[in-house]
């Protein structure tokens, strides 16, 4: 995979709002994998001050998403079709890291799961959430 | 249902910083359905600035557990046990309504839909997603 | 649709040893729609003598799946990229009644749903299963 | 875990109609694990001759709840309250493993995954089908 394919993935990520607004970082990027890490902050929680559910979800979903595009041409965007995820703990601790991972990398679909941890304040991990999905490769939208 | 049960479903709502971030509203509650809207701001963008994934998620699966609240005894809490979500089209517009309904109220699991529309500034709307899932009641978190 | 879309469905239908297995019909077909309905036969129950859960899964999937079909263009196939089922009650009853709908149909991918009754001997149904799901056209198998 | 345990399960398993009816064998089982084998029979085909969605997801299903089922409290029996299935390629070749394996097992839900392969006549394997779902413990039915 050429570095410029690498870049490319990493602008876009860059231009999304909604990572932006959860100062989520791609901190990790390679051939069919991806890890996205962000802080539970009290703008992405639910009632009890636990991260939302959404949270979870868009950081599991956006890592999928990215380490699909990796596998893809380079130059082509990618697209959810659809995903599913299981919440197995309360999203509580000082970070979530989400990281994605190709199961099936097709023409038409890619098959993808994430897992999401959530870490507390001393270092500890705990699994709190998992994905299964299918991304779609899409043409590049025109500015 | 008496109506400090709507209530305490309100108040649990305003207390959601993900959806105070999103300026979502809960603009209808009933017997095992609820509506939700919120505009469709940058800060909840994707790369080509149409909404993010996980916005239509965030709405859907708010909405969708609010509505299985609505049949579970009054005083519980509800949690997202999974949830599934197929994207139908981009989320262009002025706005997201997202309506969630219950399939099945039970004791321990209940399962639940939701539609996710896209207004345009004219009026019109398109549905941009479906979801699918399951809801379990939990005891409230003392403050 | 012309009446040989129809009767290719019917003659796809037919070629299933699966819904021969299972004694299953076709038992209603239109544009976006398709019902099946089967027996619950001890060969396809679980260990208690309701229907096991992939009774219900393969009706839902074959329904889902042709109700897709009848919108794609005539020659093609239909295959399941993934559909997700959750279960409401027991398959207990005489038969069960499958109806699958196109909820979007799209040139590469279809979103559809599925929902499984379970009818007793007196005639009364009860909604038993809800599918939800994403079927792809695929070119015909030579045979 | 108690050998009567394991017994139970094996029992469980042989009581099954639609196990009976695919020839599947339980191929092993373990503490959080379960394996389900089955030859691609005729009577569990699609239209073009390959396993139909619905013999993959009844191995991967039961394989997945047997699983939940070896972390229960021994004499409980599980239901699946949900799953989902991405196919990855056609089930051909002569035989379907299934493998389930339990991602968290809790009190009220257990969520579990499964993997589907199929194997072709030199003993060469491929992955066919994904599966992510929950389990939920219920008391026997009494006979």
């Amino acid at each position: 995979m050429p570095s410029d394919h690498f870049a490319q993935i990493r602008a876009s990520f860059a231009r999304q709002g909604m990572m932006q607004t959860f100062e989520a970082q791609l901190t990790a990027l390679g051939p069919g994998h991806c890890e996205i890490t962000a802080p539970i902050l009290p703008l992405a929680c639910q009632q009890h001050g636990a991260g939302h559910a959404a949270l979870g979800f868009a950081l599991g979903d956006t890592a999928a998403g990215y380490a699909a595009l990796t596998l893809m041409a380079p130059g082509r965007e990618v697209m959810t079709a659809e995903i599913k995820i299981n919440l197995l703990a309360p999203a509580v601790g000082t970070r979530l890291i989400a990281r994605g991972r190709v199961v099936k990398s097709g023409r038409r679909l890619s098959v993808v799961t994430a897992e999401v941890e959530a870490e507390a304040a001393e270092g500890s991990r705990r699994l709190i959430a998992v994905m299964q999905g299918t991304m779609v490769p899409v043409d590049p939208v025109p500015d």
